[in-house]
């Protein structure tokens, strides 16, 4: 039996970040022609330093809405002294003329609009009558006052993005200012999953004597999705071994990941075990964790494989902390996922000898958790309830009140 | 001007949760069948309980993998005077049959599958000799043992789902088990986004003298699309108030809420302002906030209008703080976005009487936060670097290391 920690760090050790792809940068931003899983960018990490190929701003330009002036013309203005000044138009944003203010006159001016050549301060409106043929300035400025200055926020050659950046939103305004086209990113892995069992129906179909609505393979789908992977197939195999085989082959064509549950454990039609039982890209272990002891890891025509448990629980967290870091390892991630403290506000026992994923809800606000339903792993009413896995060492048999444990929050995953 | 708490809560409170809408319950767990910006199910809310309509397990089944045995049978069945009994046949999950078992006879059974009638228990394989024929059974088991009961898990009638609940993967199993073929959720809101200013020009193409990238439509659609709401439209209208009206009339025959950037502050050429300023429907305010001082707000054609400050900062930090909640209330959400607490790390300063959102950077495990770059608007180097919000209030001006702010995550927004 393998400790889980020996597990874990098994698997994520054994893949590595996919190769990258340069993608134009418009079409990371284009929310509309996403792909059927999820924004194009969120969460994709860049695999190459954006360096900015322009200027920003691309225009010396108004911080303020005012008048372009040229400092000394208004030298010693007050309220009760003030200077008045010709207006020698507006220049709005958006215009993209070349203008050239007079000596001893002014212009009327937009926030973001182009400073006029000779211009050097913009005198904000609040401090003006407000004219539009001639202005009464009321206030003296400095020279670059309510100025933003061509290349201030970045220069030609500034890098604006570090490699392995995993993009979001506040990244898009520096990505798509910056001037590069192109930028390389690691793709999105592409997942597949595979429920196995004869017993299996599918969802939305009338379960008969014998036989469970397959809930695995769309729940599978639905936490590689939150994660950020791409779904590229949710199917299922019959129990044979040569069924699960073929499916798999098929699947590893399109798919970086494979997901399958069931067909692990000790019975005697296994279809993972009859499928790949021996073969040396591939095994099977028990670890030392509940639920999910049973599990297989390998590889099928390049393709990397996690043969997860079958039972629903022991499915979504075998997929919480084996699937979604080695996914995340793919994708050019750091492989952790996303873990809080909390402190146990009613006590349960665990398993010795195993480190549990108790099923927990969180209470005062997040500070404190406590156990929800039966820990039977085939409660699907505990399942959906609960709100975070609590993370108890194998050493620990009662878990105590008032003691700190790393929780895993059910949401928020990617 | 208002204070932040006061423009919050007046445009929180003037949004309804979107009428509710029967789905298929297999089409909310299909992620292939995803809309264009996400997984069908993941942060949809259910509008009525979901009620089981089936007994779960569906049949009495197998917990382990073993011998389905009349209890009776083995009584006093140790290693030394193990009970041998012939074997009748195999029982494999997805066995549909009715089967029953002879008194003095045992079956070998796979967990998940049915428990032939008048069997009562089930000897886990560890426990006997495994034998195929016969089988030598080396400990005596109660009645019940190994059992999962018909119903023990949900009973026809019994709540699965509140109202209410956020659908997440881990809902799924309950779910798509339940035999309900439909619930109603409330949908998601359908977003369009609207860019306003003639000096923008298209994501990908450049900007001569005078012009700026667009990226504020394709930031505000990716937050949007990070929130779950889904966007159904980015466009960008010229700078008149006809042009904006025409295109926000447009926009509202397919969209609940339109976020529109720009065109709302003082200078002479507003389109917001020039088509909406003194609209019973519409109203414009100064807000005590730092970034996002001006904003709109109001109604056009049954859609919910919110017009923020073009700024890129300015428009991220007005989409977090009042469409982020408006846009959760009309998904049947809380409005309020997920938020910490961290340390100060570095001193800074706030303006008086403006509540700030100042761009910081976790540090120490995310236990405190520094400034980062500077606070001036135009900085899209800074928001790109900048990893949260940090709230500080507007009695605050100097901002002290060692004191304890709100703090809003830029990721993890859903």
């Amino acid at each position: 039996m393998l400790t889980f920690d020996e597990y874990q760090q098994r698997v994520v050790a054994a893949v590595r970040p996919l190769a990258p792809r340069s993608v134009p940068v418009a079409d990371l931003a284009d929310t509309l022609t996403g792909a059927a899983d999820g924004h194009p960018l969120l969460g994709l990490v860049t695999a190459e330093p954006l360096v900015s190929r322009v200027a920003l701003p691309g225009f010396t330009n108004s911080a303020m809405d005012g008048y372009a002036v040229r400092a000394a013309d208004v030298h010693g203005a007050t309220p009760d002294a003030p200077v008045s000044l010709p207006v020698a138009g507006d220049i709005a944003a958006g215009d993209t003329r070349t203008l050239r203010l007079e000596p001893g006159s002014c212009r009327r001016i937009m926030t973001g609009a182009p400073l006029p050549d000779g211009a050097d301060a913009v005198v904000q409106v609040e401090l003006t009558d407000g004219g539009l043929e001639r202005v009464e300035i009321r206030e003296a400025v400095e020279a670059g006052r309510a100025i933003r200055r061509r290349g201030e926020d970045l220069r030609p050659g500034d890098q604006v993005l570090p490699a392995g950046t995993t993009l979001l939103p506040r990244h898009i305004p520096a990505l798509l200012s910056a001037g590069a086209p192109q930028i390389a990113v690691i793709p999105r892995p592409r997942v597949a999953i595979l429920s196995t069992g004869d017993e299996l129906v599918d969802p939305g179909t009338e379960a008969g004597h014998g036989q469970v609505v397959d809930c695995n393979g769309p729940m599978l789908a639905a936490l590689a999705a939150e994660c950020g992977f791409d779904v590229v197939a949710v199917r299922r195999a019959g129990d044979t071994g040569e069924q699960v085989r073929e499916a798999l082959t098929e699947l590893a064509a399109t798919a970086d990941l494979i997901v399958t549950s069931g067909g692990v454990s000790a019975g005697a039609f296994e279809p993972l075990k009859l499928a790949f039982e021996g073969d040396a890209d591939f095994e099977f272990v028990k670890v030392a964790m509940q639920p999910g002891k049973p599990q297989g890891f390998g590889n099928i025509a390049g393709a990397t494989v996690f043969a997860l448990p079958g039972n629903p629980v022991s499915s979504l967290v075998s997929f919480l902390v084996f699937v979604a870091p080695a996914g995340r390892v793919l994708a050019g991630r750091d492989p952790a996922i996303r873990t809080v403290e909390a402190a146990v506000a009613e006590k349960w026992t665990s398993p010795p000898g195993r480190q549990q994923f108790a099923r927990v809800v969180f209470d005062e606000d997040g500070r404190v958790v406590r156990p929800i339903g039966g820990q039977g792993s085939h409660v699907l009413g505990g399942l959906a309830g609960s709100q975070a896995l609590a993370v108890v060492p194998a050493a620990t048999t009662d878990v105590a009140v008032g003691e700190t444990l790393r929780i895993i929050p059910l949401e928020g995953l990617a």
